[in-house]
């Protein structure tokens, strides 16, 4: 069976959005991606940090969706990451109101034993020295190693971020990081200057308005499903991002062809993931609904119209 | 053979985009309309109104593509409309330098006796009453009507725009346009809100991010073409719009499931339509090329995933 290691935080989040407002909730990359790509039953594991104050509940969400949760550090008196923030009226932009690193200040990822030959690696967003550190723990090189990361290290630590880029094969980030990563605007080109990087498939997300997947000349476009109300858009990403991660690994297939299906299956969860507060959508999804939210982008985006 | 009536505007268009300016160049919503439905050999009119300046090198154009121009009236005397805009750097928005209405003014939409049983009638962006003048105008009801509109009419003629909404079938209007219609921001409830106001079809326009068409519980989704680089999006959606009715009225079939074919088919020719500027692009379309760019489509939203 297939492995999936996902690298990422796990934090507490405290989200509002103008449909109402959280406690501390369970939040975190590493958890939306983990929790994404294990609806696919492939072997899943986290590597991240929390606090002493972090519920066993929590963990038992992880196990109860069959992630392996060993390289989760438990920092003895330590306080889990916590973020809050708060959503405009579009759901597209936000306003972050508490960012405290807490244990993640000083995080060391140690991948587990049973994880060092992982299939595929999705380096969720963190500082770009980490992200390279966990590579280097690895037995040998990935099938595929996944990259995310934000205008944050683009301000902050770009040339680590570089170093980093050079190592991996995907990353993924949204068309305003694209542009200014690149220097370019049109997306196109900035998709072939990230080329120039190091990088060879480039994923660029345009939340309501879909996801592009570039690789030399080819383009592949999914859109976002139309919904009647984005309740909760935190993950989204994230969720995307395991969902392909999680695809690919279970189909055992890195090729374009099969990135397009790992795209729209990424795409899919995304879906669910914004319906809800917080991780609740993903908690306890079922093969069901996602077949029928499977059919619903197949008829949303395929024709037959051939010239 | 097929008869596609295109009511719109025939201009002088002066523009200014980051990559340079033109002189007075041929415009106008009804001359895109039927460049764009021209493509597809049926039998296709513009109804319209240009001055006695209105060059004989413009009605050739039209006559190279097969457009019939017995409902364009000549005012003698009269100057054409002349529209002037200088698009901002992102090439999404643009200021409006100058609008003279001119003969458009007192244009009374007259239709050429050999087009009053037509299939399918375009009415392009005009006053919402000369729209149903048109209609009024027809031997017996088309098999299609679209209508295109904006924001201007529903600020300035919102009552006389819900009277024709009454006797359409499609109407096309960017995102924008349908929060202002219908008063919801999520494009689902918005289109929604716009079939109880008498219209079946709703197409939602989002430029680069593509168009969404609506009917009941069904929705599909046309990504634009990415491209290097946009030239000039004037008339896009115009191209947009007469690409869809052209390939209704070729086919003859104007259900749901060929709608999706109709609106791949009108995004194709919009992006050309973007590549130089005013109608440059679109004078002289050839169906190789069409059929290579329709493939680009196909490639970049087709997948072989199933569930």
């Amino acid at each position: 069976m297939s492995k999936l290691l996902a690298i990422g935080t796990v934090a507490f989040d405290k989200i509002e959005t103008p449909f109402g407002q959280t406690d501390k909730i369970l939040g975190g990359a590493g958890t939306y991606i983990g929790l994404s790509a294990s609806t696919l039953g492939i072997k899943t594991a986290i590597v991240s940090v929390v606090g002493e104050d972090f519920p066993k509940k929590y963990f038992d969400i992880f196990h109860n969706n069959n992630i392996n949760t060993e390289g989760i550090e438990v920092v003895k008196g330590g306080k889990t990451f916590y973020w809050s923030g708060r959503y405009h009226n579009d759901m597209n932009s936000r306003d972050t109101l508490i960012t405290d690193l807490n244990v993640l200040e000083h995080f060391n990822p140690i991948i587990p034993d049973s994880f060092k030959d992982a299939d595929i690696v999705m380096l969720g967003n963190l500082h770009p020295l980490t992200q390279l550190s966990t590579l280097k723990q690895l037995e040998h090189k990935p099938k595929l190693v996944v990259l995310d990361t934000m205008n944050y290290w683009m301000d902050t630590a770009l040339d680590d971020l570089h170093k980093v880029l050079k190592h991996i094969d995907v990353i993924t980030i949204n068309d305003e990081e694209a542009r200014q990563l690149s220097g370019e605007y049109s997306i196109v080109k900035a998709a072939k200057k990230i080329y120039e990087m190091g990088v060879k498939y480039v994923i660029i997300k345009k939340g309501e308005h879909g996801a592009l997947l570039f690789n030399d000349n080819n383009i592949f476009f999914a859109p976002a499903l139309p919904l009647e109300d984005v309740f909760d858009p935190t993950g989204a990403g994230d969720t995307f991002a395991g969902g392909f991660c999680g695809f690919l690994a279970s189909t055992g297939n890195i090729s374009f062809e099969n990135m397009k299906n790992a795209i729209i299956y990424g795409s899919c969860l995304a879906s669910f993931c914004v319906e809800k507060f917080g991780t609740q959508r993903m908690e306890n999804l079922n093969k069901e609904e996602i077949s029928k939210r499977l059919k619903a982008f197949r008829d949303l985006t395929q024709y037959d119209f051939t010239i």
